[in-house]
């Protein structure tokens, strides 16, 4: 079971509470399902730390995720834990004052990563979900060098979770956390569509 | 992404609707993280559909997921999705009029796993969070013949996930889904210990 101890204390000079609190950059990615509701579910800790939580949704529409979403905000209104931001580039970011430029994602994907830019070194948020946010790397509308200078020099305590498939190589060499999640079996092989309460 | 066309319809007579709303029995397992969080991520998705939503806890820590539990219970009790129930055999099954039985787990893990009985017998929930249930069966305190006849003969369209490592093959055989999640990098690896907000 995951709690334990370390297998070997580093002689990087940290305390154990130093290294205790190192803020993560956490990666979920693989084809298999569970990697962005795994980020959502992370996010449930967060809020209950009392953490101001951001999530950036990098999809194209935006009806998904629909349930994590209402969710999130019932959550983050209740009182009862951290506040919840939620911005879905499928609808226009709602920063943007203007029309979702539908015509072009790549400007809207790099429109959300400018506004995670102002929000790390602002400290907004201190747990960040950038959902499907490995698909404008792989698409080279964000590069993702840029991406790791900006996270390795972000300031404070905040946690940032990537999800998505084809995470570049670079990116997982960097994190803090990696985790792949691979499909076994999944009903629409066998014909199955997706449903609700379950696929969103 | 994920939602899309199935690769084939099969021909077993039902309609699209009828497979569309089969209801699936999942499995997390793995040696990864994400196991658990991803279920309580699916669990947002059941809550706003506002369905009863039942979670069973087979761990010995009352104090695990304890950020997870504190938002369901909130969101159980915000009127906004269905109804949450939350149950933890490390602090005594609720329903049971005595303590713990703290030196018993295998009578523990047991009495959780007759309640589960008689609630899908009873259709108590639509949605249930059956969490690190594959140790119980691995140890040998639940019979995972008897778990796979019983999840086969459940009535109506309740919704199983059960997490935890090395489960049975048996029981991977019979899911509908199956992601196994795998370990790429943990910082635990580097000396780094759990941390509060991300593990808890």
């Amino acid at each position: 079971m995951p709690q334990g101890k370390p297998e070997y204390v580093p002689e990087d000079g940290l305390t154990t509470r130093q290294r205790r609190n190192r803020p993560l950059v956490v990666v979920h990615t693989g084809p298999g399902k569970g990697k962005s509701t795994a980020a959502f579910g992370m996010a449930l800790r967060a809020w209950n730390q009392g953490w101001p939580v951001g999530v950036f949704q990098f999809v194209k529409s935006a009806k998904w995720r629909i349930g994590e979403e209402q969710a999130l905000r019932v959550l983050g209104e209740s009182g009862a834990g951290g506040p919840v931001a939620w911005h879905k580039m499928g609808e226009g970011w709602s920063w943007i004052q203007r029309p979702g430029t539908a015509e072009d994602h790549a400007e809207d994907a790099r429109e959300g990563w400018a506004q995670i830019k102002r929000d790390l070194a602002a400290q907004t948020y201190r747990f960040y979900v950038l959902d499907e946010f490995t698909y404008p790397m792989k698409w080279g509308w964000i590069d993702v060098a840029e991406v790791i200078e900006v996270l390795r020099d972000r300031p404070g305590a905040q946690h940032v979770v990537i999800t998505g498939r084809d995470a570049a190589p670079e990116l997982l060499e960097f994190a803090d956390l990696v985790t792949e999640m691979t499909k076994v079996r999944h009903p629409m092989d066998q014909g199955q569509k997706g449903q609700k309460g379950i696929e969103w």
